[in-house]
């Protein structure tokens, strides 16, 4: 490919001739460049994304934009998460093979990654409104979660590798600060780009007024900038995951960053309450029994396969600095003790997180589709009321939530209305 | 100054002739250098230490040698620990005015560190071996490690310059490395370098039986690994300090790390510990309570310094990212309740980590001279194992050791003997 090196966003008509010479395209679609068919639906927030079908095949082009694109080029935001996707995408790749689309090409400068199509999948929010089911879904998300948790951690890597990879995503600031700002922090005070619906003004200030939910939400917080135990996804929701019925993909990683082990794990929960909470608006009254069931199985089969899989592993690939084998199984010790310990440790502050998450998407800039998508604004206040105050609930009571049953419990006997 | 580029070690004869051009060397030493005074002085573990003398004053050179000195060239360690003991101290001075030796000069190439003399300073271990006092000694290491933890963190720095100096830190791996494996794992099984007093060997024996101390020392380990909140010293013990009647400051911080902000206190707190539990060796019968006396008075004044000074510091000087004043203050709500919180979180760690100095300081390569200066093996040995068993409850009570009392009375109440 002989492109420009300076960087200029792609659009569907140029995309072609910057693109046909590439090897990883053509090898692809197939034909000729000039009779690719270009359509970009990028519906996210941040980036150009380029849907391009030849007479073989097709592949997707993702490119940064130097703005958010929710918010338009007031808000500019570096091209290089690009460049932290890409690097979280291959190894995400490596630790939970098949788990995110394939990458055909990385061009730095450009801030484009080619990737594999994913025929058929759907956005799992989208579905979720819908009312889809998909096999096997948490199931394979919380082993996601476990093999990317675990084995970018110090129970796994060499330490050398961990720390250069820590050194790498430390330079993912821009995003990071997204999160630490308009995640962990905004919901309680009123930020400038916060905004939310008037029917749940009571539970907001409720919120506010509680030093002590504020004070655990900051002490979340310093877990989150000042914890590099394992690369995270980062931005993990149900906007996140494309599916069809049977296949589950993870995209979108441009907010990886090194973090709590805990945290991607809330983040997913948090999108299946929400949700879980939201179904009564987009359900009829026959199916939303049945609907909200499959939706506690998937958490169920969630937390499960993550305790499950995290297991697996910590007896099978322990091979880091913590916890050796020196210390545990050649002195015929069980490493089972401690392990109860690290899962107890990564279950509570998942409860923080995912209180966190349900706070800032009904709160702050970027809202929930779930609850978004309600036109009655009092019925949409009377669900975000319980989830304002669900979350609160997780938040301050995570210590003394053992299991997802008592989670779930948490969640469903949380009124409704503010 | 026209050294050489590639590193050379100095000797005491080449040195005036190497370093004689440098203009931070003669502005404080004086007269020419083929008149200066030049003594190895070096007694420590790791570098070349040389004291230059000339007509109008003197200074210290300090050379990183690439192996561990103690061990001998069959255990290398990188030359750039000097940059990192270097950017470390520029850090030190500037949170903690007055605190660190001042810095004239550094060669990164050379790996070379030219410092104030700090004349009449004695090392502070040996000041307490021989039963010396020091004025508000307590008070000025509980201020130097409150200044350095919270003026190094997010609480204080913009979050940009704590991610870039957080970076800058984590190459320092090969030090790093040395911490993880002699300090929080090899006292608990037979490692290849360690060493111990027979006498202990039942005690010993407990310790490596006990899966919870093991779990609880890898908990803590974890924690140091991927915990980067704020700047340690890294190696802080009494070792690590100079006074004089008056005077105190704090060198050699080569292993200066992010990480909890727990660690640099609970290191100081083991050595006084230890100080205080090998007194009995030392002393004449009739002088002994009342040093002990001394001692026990230092560690509470360290202890209620280090919470007085991190209260006042963040009351008066929280401007990072965390627990901000839009979420307390312009709430017109109390920052008392997570600093509480914070200075209780500090604590337990702090306690965790005393314990596991205390270990290792008994257990693996490098014993204090506090034990080890004592003669007798068998009473040597019955102190040593006071010293063990206080050290185990430490970690396994301290979510349960309320304060400094508490703390004292659980070293007070262990006995000795194996």
């Amino acid at each position: 490919m002989e492109g420009p090196q300076i960087y200029e966003p792609l659009t569907p008509e140029s995309l072609a001739s910057r693109l046909g010479g590439l090897e990883a395209l053509t090898n692809c679609l197939g034909g000729v460049a000039d009779q690719w068919q270009v359509e970009e639906i990028g519906d996210g927030n941040l980036n150009l994304v380029f849907l391009v079908r030849g007479a073989k095949g097709a592949a997707i082009v993702k490119q940064a934009l130097p703005y958010i694109r929710l918010v338009g080029d007031s808000w500019p935001l570096p091209l290089n998460r690009a460049f932290f996707e890409y690097h979280a995408l291959i190894r995400q790749a490596e630790r939970d093979p098949g788990s995110v689309p394939e990458v055909l090409y990385f061009d730095e400068d450009q801030a484009l990654i080619v990737m594999e199509f994913l025929d058929q999948h759907v956005i799992l929010r989208s579905m979720l409104i819908a009312g889809a089911h998909v096999n096997n879904l948490g199931t394979r998300l919380g082993q996601f979660i476990a093999r990317t948790a675990f084995r970018g951690s110090d129970l796994a890597l060499p330490i050398v590798e961990r720390k250069s990879d820590t050194k790498l995503f430390l330079d993912n600031r821009a995003l990071c600060n997204i999160t630490e700002s308009l995640v962990f922090t905004d919901p309680y005070h009123d930020a400038e780009l916060n905004h939310h619906n008037p029917a749940v003004d009571g539970v907001v200030a409720d919120l506010r007024q509680n030093i002590k939910l504020k004070a655990e939400a900051q002490a979340l917080l310093t877990k989150f900038v000042a914890n590099s135990e394992t690369m995270l996804h980062g931005d993990l929701h149900t906007g996140s995951v494309m599916c069809t019925q049977d296949s589950i993909r993870v995209i979108d990683p441009e907010f990886a960053t090194y973090g709590p082990m805990g945290f991607d794990l809330g983040m997913m929960l948090a999108n299946f309450v929400m949700a879980y909470i939201s179904q009564p608006a987009h359900r009829s009254p026959e199916d939303l029994a049945s609907y909200q069931g499959w939706i506690l199985d998937v958490i169920k089969d969630l937390v499960a396969a993550f305790n499950a899989e995290f297991s697996t592993l910590w007896h099978g690939e322990r091979r880091g600095v913590l916890f050796p084998h020196s210390l545990f199984e050649d002195q015929q010790h069980d490493a089972s003790l401690p392990l109860q310990a690290k899962k107890r440790e990564i279950w509570e502050d998942a409860l923080g997180f995912c209180g966190i998450e349900m706070h800032r998407r009904t709160l702050t800039l970027a809202h929930n589709a779930d609850f978004e998508a309600i036109e009655d604004a009092s019925f949409r206040g009377e669900l975000e009321a319980q989830n304002l105050k669900a979350g609160a609930r997780l938040i301050m009571e995570r210590h003394g939530i053992a299991d997802v049953d008592a989670f779930l419990a948490t969640i469903q006997t949380t009124e409704a209305a503010g």
